[in-house]
């Protein structure tokens, strides 16, 4: 399937199915059933290249048994159900390429509990992470994975989110304790206990985890959380070359130096993040770290990272302990995104990542941007290199057919190229549709197969995220 | 189901598709196919109460191609297929309460790569984790999970096996990257590439993982593996309680001290113990800990500890930083369950585990001990309390009917004590036979209903491990 063919209107399921559901769903519940088209485009695909396919409805729950009752209705009808978090997802998890309802969390949003011994806590899946972590901050515990985006902690779980910090504090499957789920049969389903760790019975979070919505849909998350560490330090180091910053970064890690986290920016993206942030760093590659820790700890990590550092050719290394500082420099990472965008002005940023074996990243990285020098993009490059993820974000002309055609070229050599290197055509966007035509080429017939028999086993009738993450058989 | 039910001889399935199934794998495999009484009795259950229900042969594989020829002969033949690692199950994995073939790893026991730059290795599933690491040491890397007994990683991957330092290092779970799997259907499944994180699909390595053989066999695994940590220091600290000495471990992870162990003892296993390993240590709860970290690190951390511990009655905290001290003491730990024999000579120890959130772990050792003594049951306590998981070891004599009836009824008590407290019926042993009556009330109708489907979907035939996890339907 080609790219234009995935992203043609699809057409919705049997319309007067669709608005026998409408009408139910209307009933049930009233002004929380919207269908005025701006609400439906909103949510639809809004942040990246990939067109907006908006629902036929968005239905807003304030509970686990409103969602049953959506799901019913839609299950009876065969209309398909797509959940929504604050839809910035980039790989099109939100569109409805079928029609059908999404399924708004926004008023699912209470922290239900917090267990500060236990280090855990029960959430809706509408809570944000930044709402999470002003709401433990009293408390002295944060939840670490940190997407950039002020993402639903249901739709981290459900597309296995992580970023900055994933490599000290693993991504969202090593962070959720159990889920409440959902099921395509209107069944809710609890996939595990409290308990820290269990040897009971099949890992049902870790197969909801990253599920894309595909399997069911989650109306309560149990996440792990952790101290907010005594001290936290920042700093920035330049490089001669991305290959010296991937080595010092595989060299760190090797030592046993508990990075919180390590940002690669290539020396584009510190052109575009200085212009926008209104920072002047050298333009050159650049590592971002951060240490968490105590006092002592936090100081010697710096230390030891510095001679490594040192040892590579990189440096000088600055810090910045202060808490604004820190602000300042990862809001400019996190900004990374928009700094990318004012490079080439009404362009679309085309973010898409890949994940290697961290020994092959430097490789990866310099095949990556001698690849986009010939093919005539500016792309910046920004990894979380620490796990051996990054992004690499074409600025391009979604008018300009040419290009997209062109660009649809680079990114499919980029997937092959990390599937090449023993890695994966996606770190932690997930497939969504943007995907979809990789994921064969990554796992193979008989994995695939896996996959779709636990779907049709689970959601028989392709009712749950349809069009997604699994391409047609 | 009644536990006597449940053990009561079971016999084979079609016994004439047996003896055919038999012929055809003997021809195929040689002397590699044995089916003497004394090597079937050895691939039965052996190690705990559970009686022995041996397999009607056992194969010796040397290749996945050789496990995918084993699968087709017993699949045609409706065969149950147990695989096999080192037989240090405790609930029963290893047995054929349906008769079939044993697959003894043995044989392949091959390191297949270690990528040191990566930080992980591939290799086949008879390795066993100390072979592992003497093979890793000489590269400064570990692996960390240590569940013991010397157990093949195929096993522990398969019971997602865990251990004295998942506080730290998490459990098989999290250190597992990819899995190469025969399918009950012959095929080979590759569940992820080598990447260290990816949100392409759904999780079929974790799904895998503590599936207990019931899905599939694997034939391959690639483990994240790790430094050797700078500097290592271990030491033990006495508690006046129990609760004391849990809510010593409370704080220590509250505090962000990133402890390696936190082992807990009580009054009656440190008795135990002096015995057997010829000790000294003082009679009362305690803690065994260590740090893994460079030597300022690991310094502060023991110092943190020690203040925490003192704050709470402990001490004196004693310091074992030479690796032959350490040696001893873990050797000590180790030996737990011989040592725990010894209490009450011809006894069979009865080795359970329970895990609960670590804020109600006091509480449910407590409640434990009570009900042990009432019920008259010598029952020493070890826990690896950082995960709020702890082991209880009734000392039965298995031929006094009397007795075996009453410890059924403490386990029962147990679980559904564990249950209570938000907890799973086992942390780490699995469920296999000795634990199957617990898990539908661990996880209720409708998640035993989703493994149910994910099983049938993918062994529809039953002959992946039958009649272990998942009672019948």
């Amino acid at each position: 399937m080609s790219v234009s063919e995935m992203l043609a209107p699809a057409a919705a399921r049997d319309p007067k199915s669709t608005e026998a559901a409408i009408r139910e769903l209307a009933a049930a519940f009233g002004n929380r059933l919207v269908t005025s088209q701006a609400v439906r485009q909103q949510h639809g695909h809004t942040t990246t290249w990939i067109p907006n396919q908006p629902p036929d409805a968005v239905v807003f729950p304030q509970s686990a048994a409103d969602v049953q009752q959506v799901v019913r209705i839609c299950a009876t009808r065969n209309i398909p159900i797509i959940p929504f978090g604050t839809g910035t997802s980039l790989e099109g998890h939100v569109n409805a390429p079928q029609g059908g309802v999404s399924v708004d969390f926004r008023d699912m949003n209470r922290v239900l509990a917090v267990h500060s011994e236990d280090l855990d806590c029960v959430i809706e899946p509408g809570v944000t992470r930044k709402q999470l972590n002003e709401y433990l901050r009293d408390q002295g515990l944060f939840f670490p994975i940190d997407p950039g985006a002020d993402a639903s902690l249901g739709g981290m779980a459900a597309t296995r989110a992580s970023g900055t910090n994933a490599v000290r504090y693993g991504t969202m499957k090593d962070n959720v304790l159990s889920l409440k789920v959902v099921l395509a049969n209107g069944e809710i389903m609890t996939t595990a206990s409290r308990a820290k760790k269990s040897s009971a019975g099949y890992d049902l979070t870790r197969l909801m985890v990253g599920s894309e919505g595909t399997l069911g849909i989650i109306t309560e998350l149990t996440l792990k959380l952790y101290g907010i560490p005594e001290a936290i330090s920042a700093g920035i180091c330049p490089f001669p070359s991305v290959d010296a910053a991937c080595n010092a970064t595989i060299l760190t890690i090797q030592s046993g130096i508990p990075v919180a986290r390590i940002e690669l920016l290539d020396a584009l993206q510190v052109q575009a993040t200085n212009a926008y942030s209104k920072l002047t760093l050298p333009e050159t590659p650049m590592l971002l770290v951060e240490f968490h820790g105590s006092e002592t700890s936090v100081a010697e990590q710096a230390e030891r990272f510095g001679e490594i550092a040192k040892d590579l050719g990189g440096g000088p290394f600055e810090w910045a302990t202060k808490a604004e500082e820190r602000s300042k420099l990862w809001q400019a990472r996190h900004d990374a995104y928009w700094a990318q965008r004012g490079i080439r002005p009404g362009s679309e940023a085309l973010a898409t990542d890949v994940c290697v074996p961290i020994s092959r990243l430097a490789e990866c990285v310099a095949e990556t941007q001698a690849d986009a020098a010939q093919a005539g993009f500016i792309a910046p490059i920004v990894g979380h290199v620490g796990d051996g993820n990054f992004h690499v974000t074409p600025l391009v002309d979604v008018n300009d057919a040419d290009e997209m055609k062109k660009v649809t070229l680079f990114l499919e050599r980029l997937a092959a190229r990390a599937l090449r290197m023993e890695g994966t055509c996606t770190g932690e966007h997930g497939i969504g549709q943007g995907k979809i035509n990789y994921i064969l080429a990554e796992h193979g017939p008989v994995t695939i197969g896996v996959m779709r028999a636990i779907k049709q086993t689970l959601d028989p009738q392709n009712i749950m995220n349809p069009g997604k993450m699994l391409p047609a058989g």
